[in-house]
C-alpha cells in the first residue's frame, strides 16, 4: 500500500496505492468542505495538479447525508470526482464549530450549525458515516483540544483518543469484513498531546501498538508558534512506524510544509490558500504575497503572475484582479484561489523533484 | 460592416464585421456588468460559445473607472477578452437603479448606489466614457421608461431620446475624427416609444434619417405580453434600415429569441439565464425547464443534462446541484450558469444553422 522509495535530508519520497489511485507523496490535499472547491471546476482542479480531495464528514453528514450520497454510489460518484479522496473523522468540526456539546467517553453531543438540531458523533458513528461517504482514506474519531491547551486536558483528549481509536479500528475491521464496500479505505490513526512531548510520544506508541495504515498529527497549527510545532515533529515522526505515511493535519503554508517534509511528513491539508485568496493575499510563483487590494494595484496592469501554474493569472492583469475584488465578482474569488491552491501544488511538486534529484 | 446574407421565414443571416472581430448573426451576448460573468473563467465562455460580451457604462464607470480601463489599454486589454464587446450607455441603470435621479435636456442627475455620490450623464458623458472604455459597438445614451409608461411620458422619452441621439452621434463623430482610439466602433441608435406605435415608428424614422451603425429596440421585455412586444416588432422591423443590424435589448428567453429573429432581429442580451441558474432554474438542453432544488433532485443521481453543451452539466449528477446549490456553494451557481449559459448560446446557434438550411 505504501511504498517508501526514499529518504533524504529534504524529506521522504513515496507512493501511496489507495482504492482510488495511486498517490505520489508527499502530497498536499485540497480541502473540498462539502464535496466542492468554492468556483472552481473539477477539471480546472485537476489541471492545477490536484490529485487527491478532502470532503469533510461533518458537512456532508449534515448536508445532504451519507445515504444520499451512498445511494449516489459514493462520494467519487456523487460529487464526480475520479480521483483519491480522503474524509476526516468531524471530529474538528464538532470541536471547533460548535459551542454546545457534551464529551463523554462514548462520543461527542452537539448541535447542527445548520438548523440547531441536537446530534452524537463518536467512533461508531464517525466509522460507519466514513464507509457510507466511501473515501479513499478515511480516519479515527479524535479528541481535538488546541496545542495550548492546559496538560490535564490534553491528558484526557489523549486517553480519549486512545480508547476512540481502538473503537474505531474494531468498527472499521468489521465493515471491512461484512464487505459493505466493493474496496477497503484505509483507516489513519490520530497523535494527539498538543505540545507535551511524553504525552505524543505515549499516543504515537499506542497507536503503533494498535496498527493503522497511516499516522496524523493532529492538533497542531492552532495557536503554538513555528518552532513549537517543529519540536514536536523533531520528537514525534522518530517513532512513528517508517512504512507508512504520516499526516500533519491543517498545514498548508509552503514553507512550513517544506520545514514538515524534511521531518518525515507525507501528506498536508489545509484551507488557508483559499481563505487567503478570498481575502486578496495572493501568493505568487515565487512565494512572496501581495495584497491585492492594495491601492497600488488600481493602477497596475502587468499581469497577477507571469509563470504562474494557473491560466487565468498569466492572462489577468492585477488590476483586473483589483478589481473584480472590490467588486465582489465571484470571478476574482475564482482566480485568487487557482492562483493560491495552483502555487501551493506546484511548490509541492518541485519538492518531490528535489528529493528525487537529490545525492545523498 | 453588416452583409446580410440570407433573409427567411426564420429570420436574417448575416456577418458583423467589428473592430474585434467578426460576429455571426443572429447572436446571443453574454451580460459580464462589471466585466466579468459570475464564477465563469473567459476560457470557459468562450468554450460555451460566447462571441462577444456585453460590459455596462455605468458598472464600470463607477468602479473602477473609465480612466483606469483606458490606462491598461482599454476594455479588452483590461478584462483579458481578446473578442468583440457591446457596451450600453449607462442609461438603463441611471433610470432603473436609481430613486434619486432629476432628468433635464442634458441629461440625467443621479446617485452612486455604492457610495451616494452625486454624478451626471448625459450625451456626451455616456459617449465620451464609452469611447474611452473602448467597445467595438458602442450606444446612444437614451430615456427609456418601462413600455407600461403613461402615452405623455413615452412621447417625451421619444424627443429625448431623438435629442440625445444626435448629441451623441456627434460626440462619437468628433472622438472619431480626433482618432482618440486607434479604431473605430460602430455607433447604435435606441428606438424607444413603448407600446404607441407611431411613436415607435417616429423615433425609428428620425433615427434611421440620422444613419447610425445599428439599430436597437429599448424598452421592450419589461412588463409588457408577449404579444404586445412582438406587436412592436412587427411594426418597427420593416421601418429599420435592411442592410444594418437590430438589437432587441433585454431579451433572452430562448422562445423569445426565435419569434424575435423570425420577425428580423439579429441581435440580444439578457441577464435572465444567468439569474434564474443562480436560483436553481435549469434550463435543459431540450428548452424545458427544471427547479432543482425541488425535493425531488435530492435523490436523482442522473446527469444534469446528458446532451449539455456544458461539461460539468454532462459530467455531474442533479443530486451533487441540488446539494451544491442548497450548500449555497459557489460550484453550485458555476455549474447551473454554465448550463443556462451553455444552452442559450446552443440554441442561437441552431437557429443560424436552421436559417442557413432553409430552402427558402
Amino acid at each position: 500500500m505504501f511504498t517508501l522509495e526514499k529518504e533524504s535530508s529534504f524529506g521522504r519520497r513515496g507512493q501511496l496505492l489507495t482504492s482510488g489511485g495511486v498517490l505520489q507523496t508527499p502530497f498536499f490535499m485540497p480541502v473540498g468542505t462539502a464535496g466542492a472547491m468554492k468556483g472552481i471546476t473539477h477539471e480546472e482542479l485537476k489541471s492545477l495538479g490536484a490529485e487527491i480531495l478532502l470532503c469533510n464528514t461533518y458537512h456532508m453528514h449534515l448536508r445532504p447525508g451519507e445515504d444520499v450520497v451512498a445511494e449516489a454510489g459514493g462520494l467519487h460518484d456523487f460529487i464526480g470526482w475520479d480521483l483519491p479522496i480522503l474524509t476526516d473523522s468531524g471530529g474538528f468540526q464538532v470541536f471547533s464549530l460548535n459551542q454546545l456539546r457534551k464529551i463523554s467517553d462514548e462520543g461527542v453531543t452537539f448541535r447542527s450549525h445548520l438548523d440547531g438540531t441536537e446530534l452524537f458523533l463518536g467512533p461508531t458513528e464517525s466509522i460507519t458515516i466514513q464507509h457510507k461517504l466511501g473515501a479513499d482514506i478515511i480516519m479515527c474519531f479524535d479528541e481535538c483540544p488546541p496545542s495550548t491547551a492546559k496538560r490535564q486536558d490534553l491528558e484526557k483528549a489523549v486517553e480519549r483518543t486512545l480508547l476512540w481509536a481502538k473503537a474505531c479500528k474494531k468498527v472499521h475491521e468489521d465493515l471491512c469484513a461484512k464487505k459493505t464496500r466493493h474496496s477497503t479505505p484505509f483507516l489513519f490513526g490520530i497523535v494527539q498531546g498538543g505540545l507535551e512531548r511524553d504525552l505524543r510520544e505515549h499516543c504515537a506508541q499506542e497507536l503503533a501498538g494498535m496498527g493503522f495504515d497511516g499516522y496524523a498529527v493532529g492538533g497542531l497549527a492552532v495557536g503554538e508558534s513555528e518552532a513549537e510545532m517543529y519540536d514536536v515533529l523533531d520528537a514525534l515522526c522518530p517513532l512513528l512506524p517508517k512504512h507508512a505515511p504520516r499526516y500533519l493535519m491543517g498545514v498548508g503554508r509552503i514553507e512550513q510544509m517544506r520545514a514538515a517534509i524534511a521531518k518525515g511528513i507525507d501528506m498536508f491539508d489545509c484551507v488557508l490558500p483559499m481563505r487567503e485568496a478570498r481575502h486578496g493575499t495572493i501568493t505568487l510563483s515565487d512565494d512572496s504575497k501581495i495584497r491585492i487590494l492594495n491601492a497600488e494595484y488600481v493602477h497596475d496592469h502587468s499581469p497577477i503572475d507571469p509563470s504562474s501554474p494557473s491560466p487565468p493569472s498569466r492572462l489577468h492583469k492585477k488590476s483586473y484582479l483589483n478589481h473584480l475584488l472590490r467588486s465582489h465578482e465571484r470571478l476574482g474569488e475564482t482566480i485568487a484561489c487557482m492562483q493560491n491552491l495552483g502555487v501551493t501544488l506546484e511548490s509541492i511538486r518541485k519538492i518531490r523533484e528535489t528529493i528525487d534529484s537529490s545525492d545523498e
